[in-house]
């Protein structure tokens, strides 16, 4: 990509994002004013990826308060709309943060909380750049010094669910950077495809060699011996390393373990939630049944049938071989638990 | 259902299939009069499951014979043809145990040729009556004696995939005809859907409660606890038990190890190849790419993006709790392989 990709991107009185249910097919991009436009464009899934969410949260404050001065607004509305953002979507952890944080700048106006949301997002970027290297050192080390790697990722988590750059994809960047990519084998992702709709968008873009599977598929690709590694995003990691991502990820986890090769978790230690001791505490978000009864609007399965649609699930610590964050990499079931380490 | 359904049936001159791909919207049927009208039929998968697949070979030995008569083929031609539907898909072994069987009575004419026919889509729907009794009275003793049971299934496995009454899904019927399933979680089986298109449209017709779910989704739903067994088909069954089955067959498998469930192989015994050691011996059909990139004939993954589309994966016997075939339950993970107990 000659420049870098923005997903979420502040236009001095709007916030740009790219339109994520529009892709591969055409690049559009949506100019949220208010509220209410970014809390749909949130649940939509316009933005998508915990820390996309979390930089369009922050800049979020931003909009809220520019909309308080235009249709004066009272403190406890103001108050009322940046709550509503923080709770868009409830399963990652990101987006609840960075507008905690922005929001506390509140009181110091407009300025101070568009340099707080700048911030939130530079450091996003600046955080993903340091996981690429981590993680690629790490994989380097630890499965193959001397050959290209075949690496799996589920769902996307390259410079579109980021600031930009990426936290699993931004590993995979790096070590294509470095030549050392054979092949991606990259989950269709069901059953909104950010997968093969998403990722695969990102890896053509960057020229990395790349195959799109059913999600299916994963397991058997990784027990035949076809892949090195496994690596993959959150949405929120608990203090024990339990961490919930995009549903169909702890498949992966347990195939990998039964495989011997690493499965690899790439967040910023913002994703981490020390106040969630495990995953059993994490709400995992139901979303409407018509996302896998249909396609595209058009029923595929037969109008009695009733659907069951979690967007995220989650896996043990104990499956998780590293986690990559910006401050390095846990070898969380090897015991260096994130509650420890990074409390 | 008042009325069984039959995937395959034979009308006197003409082979009459249920166009599996146009379920669950519409039932039609397609009438084969021909050798490259069988071989297309199954390849398109108008007919599929694997012991389906051989009923209709069973019967195409009788079509390539009145079509030999008609066109007056000379044996060379009529071996041919025959040998062309024993190799339309590679993978499931019933197909080819069913031509040669029907094939070896060529020499005894028509009559003989459907009588024998006749005796193996007899025989099947037998074996899948005795397999959903054997199936559901090991469940309820060693899972739960009372109360209604919580299960998961994966691609098709009913009387669409049969000669008649189903496999996988004929242990499901047999618990609900006792009143002992609670909820059927039906893996809707990308990329073509067939749990979500045919298990689910066949439990509408059972009345049996279901949820359609990605195939993503069934690890984490397994490990959450809200399944009790699983239970899926076989296409082939190596000697030690390593189990060809659906593509996604094996990280259910990997899951109910993990929650310590059981995960039964329904199949009848001529789908266990004692000729085949293990599973590395099983050739695995790929099907095309834009299965997995398309969707109704539009591509949903980028132009430039390739796609992997393996129909089927290998579940080590280590992780089979229990194969049910008509003979009764084999406990493969235990050490009853089916290279000892049914050679």
């Amino acid at each position: 990509m000659s420049q870098e990709l923005r997903a979420v991107e502040w236009t001095g009185d709007a916030l740009a994002l790219i339109d994520q249910t529009a892709l591969p097919h055409r690049t559009e991009t949506l100019r949220v004013r208010d509220v209410d436009g970014l809390v749909d464009a949130i649940q939509r899934l316009v933005v998508r990826g915990a820390p996309a969410i979390g930089a369009a949260g922050a800049y979020g404050v931003a909009l809220a308060l520019l909309q308080a001065e235009r249709e004066h607004w009272d403190g406890e509305r103001l108050r009322a709309g940046i709550a509503r953002i923080r709770a868009a979507r409830p399963t990652a952890v990101n987006l609840m943060v960075c507008v905690d944080r922005v929001a506390a700048r509140l009181d110091d106006g407009l300025d101070a909380v568009l340099a707080e949301a700048d911030a939130v997002q530079r450091e996003d970027v600046e955080a993903n750049r340091a996981m690429g290297v981590h993680g690629a050192d790490w994989l380097i080390e630890r499965v193959a010094e001397d050959r290209p790697l075949r690496l799996l990722t589920h769902c996307n988590t390259g410079a579109l669910a980021t600031a930009g750059w990426g936290t699993a994809l931004g590993v995979i960047r790096e070590l294509h950077a470095r030549g050392l990519v054979e092949l991606v084998h990259a989950d269709e992702t069901r059953p909104l495809l950010q997968g093969s709709r998403l990722t695969a968008w990102e890896l053509v873009q960057e020229g990395i060699p790349h195959r799109v599977q059913a999600d299916g598929a994963a397991a058997g690709t990784i027990l035949r011996g076809e892949v090195d590694a496994a690596i993959v995003g959150a949405d929120r990691i608990a203090a024990n390393g339990d961490t919930a991502n995009k549903v169909g990820t702890v498949g992966i986890a347990l195939a990998c373990a039964d495989a011997g090769i690493p499965f690899l978790v790439a967040a910023p230690t913002t994703t981490v939630d020390l106040a969630t001791p495990d995953g059993s505490a994490i709400h995992i978000e139901l979303r409407g049944e018509n996302e896998v009864l249909e396609w595209g609007g058009v029923r595929t399965a037969p109008a009695e049938s009733r659907g069951h649609n979690p967007a995220f699930d989650v896996t043990p610590g104990r499956l998780v071989t590293g986690l990559v964050t910006e401050r390095g990499v846990l070898e969380v079931s090897a015991g260096e638990l994130p509650g420890e380490r990074l409390a």
